[in-house]
């Protein structure tokens, strides 16, 4: 049960970082629909790893590949199987470190829970890199809201001290798409671009990383959406967030903010305009009481700093249990916040096209 | 499934605000366990309104009544039917304002999900007062967890801008629970406290509300506990917080610190320690991929400023479509962050026993 | 988990044979539903005890109380609490008796499972009195059927060796109810009713039991509806029906038949009629892949001779480990196939209605 | 949902018959444990088509592979991924046929749930070859049980009219299952199997196909595991078998004997016999209430004549609408209860495997 995610839309996630495949599937795709595996591969371009000279060196081009679930180009409503292979393996720094706990690493964790039968190389099972299979699943499903007009957009809203505190306009999601496109650490607001790119540069050269933080906004997602109690749209965000390793944070709306604020600054009044019922402002973040609002649905998760660093650390060999100082190797990313974007739009969309199937918001049949 | 929350341990809720009564059914309890109802009044104690001049006027015992699975006074392993009764109902308010959403309420997006049907009274379903159930549930789990030297412990760490950034002696929650319970506002902080309360009194009286934050701390959690990915403790606990009405985000750890930190400042290095694995400190908050580290759990929640406040605010009439301004009516806490403690530590039992029971880590049958 | 049922028609059952109350959760009713409690009434005093001379002398009313998820008689979607209170409670041959394992109940299973904890009283949790939990759910997942054309239709088929034989004529399924109504046994076959009858009295004299067998068939239910592999309405009526003390088999269509027949005599030609694609027969029993193909489904279910009897039986006691011979006492039917016959049908009201709204074929709110 | 089986030990199946490969997903499988592909290669061969001059010409080697999940020939907790190429495909059959609904096939079914947008070569995803997967998961399974003394042994019970109704020595299964794998027909009774060879030989003559019944028996199964009511042992087993195509039927012990039996006849006395608790006899076929006695559990399923049979029959062209006579051509088994008893071994491994790692009866970690 601890690799399958959603109800109607349920996916399930395998593979390892070193194994041959990291691969997902996808149950409940409605059938009939166009399926376009450049679709697929253009989410995936934006998550693998080389994209630049700021993230890790591994070099994988991370091709999708179909296993299951398509005929003559359309999904029949079979569970489709979609696979990358691993091509650019190097375990050798993990052979020789795997007895060394890594600091911020799940090592001692998993040797715990699984008895050190783990794979180890290259993280194995808790590597990032099985986030390329939810970005698959998410490529579908965003494929599938956007017929609705629902769109899912995350971006690099800081990294470190440099924080892009200008609110974006959301009337056109796709344009700051784009704009985020040109950016290599994904931010949409230029000058900062720059600042946090020479920020990332600057830890890669001390061998260290830096965190950050990602906003999401998703418009036209409609109103009286999601379930209440155990099933809000907020429990289901943040249950798929905190399965993308690294995120140890979410808010939404205003978020934290709130804590400081007075009802009467915090509350979004009602208002009627051009017929539509709406708030004024939407520190809510489009959901109330787990449902959505109708507003925009806004959140904000944190990004921890890549684990993997290069720098002396103290730290346990858990066979010989002595404590020792050591210089872990590894290909790694100074700043894995870029990357994350698209997983954290992906599984957005993994969660919002299972609550409206759900709902019965969405046809089990596509004619297209 | 809106309703039901956990795999083994499976709570299921019920009931409205100002229905007959609110309930919940805990499935997967283990046979053979005292069942003492005194442990579970005395949680909902905790949460109960009017438990002081700062807690709403409506007047409520909360007494807690078995309906089902104990026998002999011992769990029996059947499903634990508990309910509480509603008492001091009065739901004229709300029918004069019915048709007025209220800010930052779940009147519009109930609305447009149910059609208009849902209980309106003292919000109904959508009442923080069903969390009474959360928290019946929780004493039990807390109860079992107790048994294997796992405490859970949560307390006020901010109100508005009143906050409390000592961090607290870890070594004897229990102490910590001793102390808090002296606290209206359930503060550890002695000095602070007193600020605090007169902070939401002022609010109070301005007939407006405040927001904060809630710090949890389970110590004495064993490591290897949680599954990955999709059924990571993180998941899990956020989802069942985001359960809990007014709360808008959660971070573990460190949190949203983490976005400012470089790597080798926010990795925890490991240590071997009177032969125990350890970290030296604790920035993960516990848990690494998911999984317990064998470290304090730690996390924050925050809370927003209640959104029933007496101030006149814009809104909407929902039949007639106009554009308003009215003075909403109703009993409503000033501030719920001292109430919500109870109920973020119940949570947190609920999902912990689980993850432990769906790891076979605790027995079906208590011999006692 | 043990205790619920469903996917977004999900119900939780709860409560003992001789404890304070029986009752029944039903998460994700559509709101707006016209909400009659003499619905459920008409429904459980077809299942009620006491009903003829030939069933148990426990004489119990069975009057459903509603707790929640109704609001000027009309359902909300809230969670919707139903529960009979226990009246005619004696327990007293349960405690004389409570450490002797009763032949072909219980007693030994639940002592294994659950270490001695169980309520023994009545059978406690395992009692078939549980499944009035199952009617009231059933009864409102039927009206809502109803709304659809669909008619779920179970009767008595054989008792003991009498057996009817004649296929009844489904077009009219109401017309068949009234019929059977009029059966102390549930029969459509007046000459075979009697027999049935004297049957029965023959066995309770002799306080003896016997088994039997029941049919239920289900009209107007739409081609295409369920799911392929593990979610097949097979699987899910199967699952549904073994929930029921006492069944023990189950065969959809022509069933165990099918052993001797060759391909071209089982298969169900297609042809098309009045417009319709339709099969000439019907072994198939109207699913196919786990699927409906429009056609009515059939299944038949066997109910084994109740336990309960009392003539003396070898036995043991469990705690001093001695091989007896006793006589039990306590009020049982002496043939419990006429009371399944609705809960069957509330069972597989059930199951249809939630693979309709997992389908999206039926709205989550009613105009009516 | 409709793909994935299991609560802690979970399987997702995927894969079409005409497609690149068939798989399936094993969550939860305890890390620490050998693997040998050889045992599920073993399994599968008893499975696969082309064992014999009695099964389908299709000619398929059915090797497993595996993608994820194992790590130095160990399990190591992750989720292994298990597949087999589809090697001997010829799809023009189908292509000619495919708009000719195929009597007693998911063609019509498949039609309206998924809007003709179903692989339809070779039946895709609803062809018997994907309990291929079942197979493979069922082999890691079984290795489990055996661990415990768990030994799950099924068998042609019967084929058309030749019965075997001689009650097998269930004291040495695995000695049953070395004679069964004797006969083509997988009987244990000599001089039945021949027979049945013949009768079978005989129906393929005839372009014709033939249904039979198979045994399943598992000794060595603790008492008091599985779950009450809605998780019942029987509700599981009987929701697995129905995943299998062509099974349309269940009965556990004498099953739909018990319709004809008295209480008397039917319960099981108690006996205490070296100091284990048992039944003098087991008509309850190993589970009362659900959870398991400690005696064998014994089932029986019946298996439909193929459907896929070369005389001509009546059918309906989908896009004319027009009633035509036609024979349909294909590869196809004349029986397919010899292949399948192996589905029901793996089926059954599957749902025990469950649920005793629900109960907590397995570790998590095995170190061997």
């Amino acid at each position: 049960m601890d690799n399958s995610f959603g109800t109607i839309f349920r996916i399930t996630s395998f593979g390892e970082s070193h194994g041959d495949v990291l691969g997902i599937i996808l149950d409940g795709v409605p059938a009939g629909l166009n399926f376009d595996l450049e679709v697929i591969q253009d989410e995936l371009d934006k998550r693998r790893p080389g994209q630049s000279y700021l993230t890790t060196t591994r070099f994988e081009k991370d091709r999708a590949k179909i296993l299951s679930g398509v005929f003559n180009n359309k999904t029949t409503g079979a569970p489709i199987c979609l696979i990358i292979e691993n091509k650019d393996i190097n375990s050798s720094f993990y052979e020789k470190q795997k007895d060394f706990l890594r600091p911020s690493h799940i090592d001692y964790s998993a040797f715990k829970k699984y008895g050190g039968y783990s794979d180890y190389r290259g993280s194995g099972r808790f590597s990032g890199r099985i986030t390329a299979g939810f970005v698959m699943a998410g490529a579908i499903a965003k494929q599938i809201l956007k017929k609705y007009g629902i769109i899912i957009f995350a971006y690099t809203n800081s990294i470190g001290n440099i924080i892009d505190d200008e609110k974006p306009p959301i009337n056109d999601l796709e344009k700051l798409i784009e704009i985020r496109e040109k950016s290599l650490v994904r931010s949409i607001n230029q000058k900062k671009s720059k600042t946090m790119e020479q920020l990332i540069e600057g830890v890669k050269i001390q061998k260290d990383s830096i965190g950050g933080t990602i906003k999401c906004i998703i418009s036209n997602f409609p109103a009286g959406k999601g379930g209440p109690i155990f099933n809000s749209i907020e429990s289901n965000i943040s249950r798929a967030m905190f399965a993308i390793p690294a995120i140890k944070g979410i808010e939404f709306g205003v978020g934290f903010k709130a804590s400081k604020m007075k009802g009467s600054e915090h509350n979004d009044p009602w208002i009627v305009k051009d017929g539509i019922v709406q708030t004024i402002k939407n520190d809510a973040g489009g959901i109330i009481g787990g449902i959505s609002t109708g507003m925009p649905i806004e959140f904000t998760v944190v990004v921890k700093p890549t684990s993997s660093i290069g720098v002396p650390q103290k730290t346990v060999h858990i066979k010989t249990m002595e404590n020792v100082e050591i210089e872990f190797s590894g290909r790694h990313d100074p700043c894995i916040v870029p990357r994350i974007v698209t997983v954290v739009e992906a599984m957005t969309a993994n969660v919002l096209l299972d609550s409206l199937l759900i709902d019965g918001s969405i046809p089990r049949i596509f004619k297209e």
